[in-house]
């Protein structure tokens, strides 16, 4: 029992360095003028190495050795248990690594995205390829160090989604692709557009900052613990129980952008906000799960109730009252079309909520052919744009709308991708069980009721932290494993509503 | 040289958490959600203590003994010499104090906080009392172990004024004080009163905002290594070189409030900005001197030259184009009244520029009385009403805008309140050398013209850091001790030209 307090306080304080760098982030992407940036990066790296040296020190897994073999962690769903057993995973993972791999992977990275911006600037991939090549060999050298059984591709997916495997993911995405190239040809084939052009108008920011406010607030965004401001590449921080901070950008001339953006950084605060942060504060079991159900959360609110219409019949007359004469001539059936545009197009974080799972499965199994050399990096576009082609139909006119958009690769985030989509898969399977569970959840959304569903989830999800893996936890809420049946089902429902296919 | 360069790279380090904890603290004031109070105070504490373990450890000790016994520290001036003998300086106060003891005073400050809070809210010092006994006995328990050669106070004075002795602050500030106070109650007998209805008007926040950057802007803060934002009480946060942060609060009815409270920010700012930190972040040479140092930087550009004619010359045309019909029937010379306004008043941070020395050479002699035991907490309140009646010619309604008005007591901050009276002598003494040094500063100023004075004080002032003591650097810029002949000159003609006194 000593041993298990003296293991909770020392990765309290480890969180506390933590959540330290997490503020000095937040400040660096909202605040910082221009000349702070070297000392920033100073302040981050000290924070950064204090936190590994504490968390990765000898004392850690003893304690958690001699807690292992204690009755304490006897039931695996006790707090205990959950935070022995997490606290475990992650340390293995960061010792496993030698620091100087790990140093060797953070100055590559450096240079690879101050590289890949060029690139992406001049749309010449030769550039970065030396890069990705240098990026992919150093990943394989860190899955070499963390181990895996079945394929090197579950070794990268791993930080990102705890226990899940490059099997079972390939099993559901393949589900979904087939089906969804169908649905988004048949789209395309409809002849059917829907009405953007009524997205365009003149919409201030201080108002769209107001309306971002409440929209946030209605779906339960607690102000009191935690903050909205403006930044570059939108994002959430979740710092502290009480203090958690979303982000949006604005583009004067149309409001969506920034208001789904709000939703979707809100759908991840919710999240943030009801984590047991403030009775269990640095404990595994007060963290998120992992990217993909973190990105549940966002997706949920963002697409599966935002771009709802009964979510609309409520914000549409609120939006009229904040915006004027810019929504005046705007119904609410031309206005659910326009925002819910289905079209292939070649930038992924601007393409709509059925095309996007393409975008990432595109990526997802190059991820794979990059790490099993199947694919050389040098063949990258070529195999890129013959996907796209397949995928989507079209063909990015050069690499900087092709295989140089996304700075991740750069940042040696290989195995990242696939959180997004399991996010929107995750996010289907829960709103489906939530509308079982919960009944008639338009009327509720029609009527601005959306704390019912924030319940359900906080019930049902946010609770738990880590306490279950993904798979554990979509099976126990939902009583199926994954699937891409609801997501398939959810985007088929409205493809027919608004494309009449 | 190696132990310098080993001493060096250890401040460094210990200096960056300290810029960290300057971050969170800046945020604490600008931007932090009410519940997430609890979670920085845990986050501020945890980089107090990281900072203090690796400042006082013995490594620190035997570093600075080996170097203090080398060539390298032969030139007192030198950058090693001056670095090595004030990190000695911090480390010995550091060491010297128990640490049992620094906690009891932390302790003791948050809960006379919340005790004086109350005491002021129903003016009642009964409240307070015992709090400010235990506050005293534990400054003179601090004073024993920090050790002095003539007075107790000496050891309270020094955290805030290094090298500054009780003697030679007694002997300027008595040479100021009767002086003072004739001329303040010429003043009153004169009849003639400010005519400070002009500053009244309606002043939108957001034009404050614009006027006071320019207002920044123009006497040189560097907005690309600065920000403004707002607070509940202004401050200034000097995190690293590339990174100051000033702040202030606005008054709607009235800029000029919010305009001379930027002003005195931007005068701190300027220090911070004009500080080698870049080349020498984390070494004392890179610091600033002490308070009052810092203090008379931002007295100079409020007091000596943002109430001068030749300042508003050039700002009231600057200012009539942002507020417009609020200022049109506001002529120069009533405005420069009546922003210079000479008047006794109960509440120090409301005073002017006159009257605010007899506010501080009051709570000078009380904190003396205190921790001499010449004067017991009990009977504080009629010894502060006796001394305002003497030097002021009032007597306050009641507690709370007497004795009770300054936080500073209960937060243990006895020895502070000289450091702003000596801000306004340095600043004169300062100015007055810049003027015979720089020639007709008010004709550069009526042009808008502030660059060339803060070059001097760059060259003068900020880029020596902490290579001289305060005295040493006064002594050094006006061939003269401190004195207090330039700022009662400075007041005597302003109340000549206002008051015809």
């Amino acid at each position: 029992m000593q041993a298990y307090q003296t293991l909770v306080k020392e990765l309290r304080e480890i969180a506390l360095l933590g959540s330290i760098n997490s503020l000095l982030s937040w400040d660096e992407h909202v605040n910082l003028p221009q000349s702070g940036a070297p000392h920033r990066a100073e302040q981050e790296a000290l924070i950064a190495r204090l936190h590994h040296e504490r968390f990765t020190s000898p004392r850690i897994g003893e304690l958690l050795a001699q807690l292992e073999s204690s009755d304490l962690v006897k039931d695996p769903e006790s707090d205990a248990a959950a935070n022995v057993r997490n606290a475990r995973r992650d340390y293995d993972r960061a010792t496993k690594v030698p620091t100087e791999l790990v140093e060797e992977m953070t100055k590559t990275a450096v240079l690879a995205q101050h590289a890949w911006v060029e690139a992406r600037k001049k749309s010449e991939f030769k550039i970065f390829q030396p890069w990705l090549d240098n990026t992919v060999e150093l990943k394989k050298r860190e899955a070499g160090y963390v181990g895996w059984k079945d394929h090197i591709y579950d070794a990268l997916l791993d930080p990102y989604e705890p226990g899940e495997s490059t099997a079972n993911l390939r099993r559901v995405f393949e589900s979904l692709r087939d089906p969804l190239i169908e649905l988004i040809g048949k789209i395309a084939e409809s002849g059917k557009r829907a009405p953007v052009e009524v997205l365009e108008g003149s919409f201030p920011t201080n108002l769209q900052e107001k309306f971002g406010r409440i929209g946030a607030a209605a779906i339960g965004f607690d102000f009191d613990a935690g903050r909205l401001d403006t930044t570059v590449h939108p994002f959430c921080s979740g710092i502290a129980g009480g203090d958690t901070r979303i982000t949006t950008r604005y583009n004067e001339q149309s409001f969506i952008e920034s208001f789904m953006g709000v939703l979707h950084e809100t759908g991840h605060a919710l999240y943030e906000q009801g984590l047991p942060k403030t009775e269990h504060f640095g404990e595994p079991i007060a963290d998120a799960i992992s990217l993909g159900i973190h990105e549940s959360q966002s997706r949920l609110w963002e697409n599966l109730v935002g771009r709802r219409k009964s979510f609309w019949r409520h914000f549409l007359p609120k939006a009229r009252e904040v915006f004027g004469s810019s929504l005046k001539n705007v119904n609410e059936d031309t206005w659910y079309f326009a925002i819910n545009e289905i079209t292939p197009s070649f930038i992924r974080v601007e393409s709509d909520e059925a095309t996007y799972n393409l975008h990432i499965l595109l990526r997802f199994q190059l991820e794979q052919a990059l790490v099993t050399d199947e694919l050389k990096a040098s063949d990258l576009p070529a195999a890129w744009n013959e996907r796209m082609k397949k995928y989507l139909g079209i063909t990015p006119p050069n690499d900087a709308q092709g295989c140089l958009q996304d700075i991740h690769w750069s940042m040696g985030s290989i195995g990242y991708f696939a959180t997004y989509t399991l996010g929107n898969l995750y996010a289907a399977q829960f709103y489906e069980q939530a509308a079982t569970d919960l009944g008639d959840l338009d009327a509720m959304f029609s009527r601005g009721e959306f704390l019912p569903l924030l319940k359900w989830l906080r019930e049902k999800i946010h609770r738990h932290g880590r306490r279950y893996t993904a798979g554990q936890l979509v099976q126990r809420v939902t009583g199926k494993p994954l699937s891409a049946e609801p997501l398939l089902n959810h985007l088929r429902a409205k493809a027919k509503e608004l494309y009449a296919v």
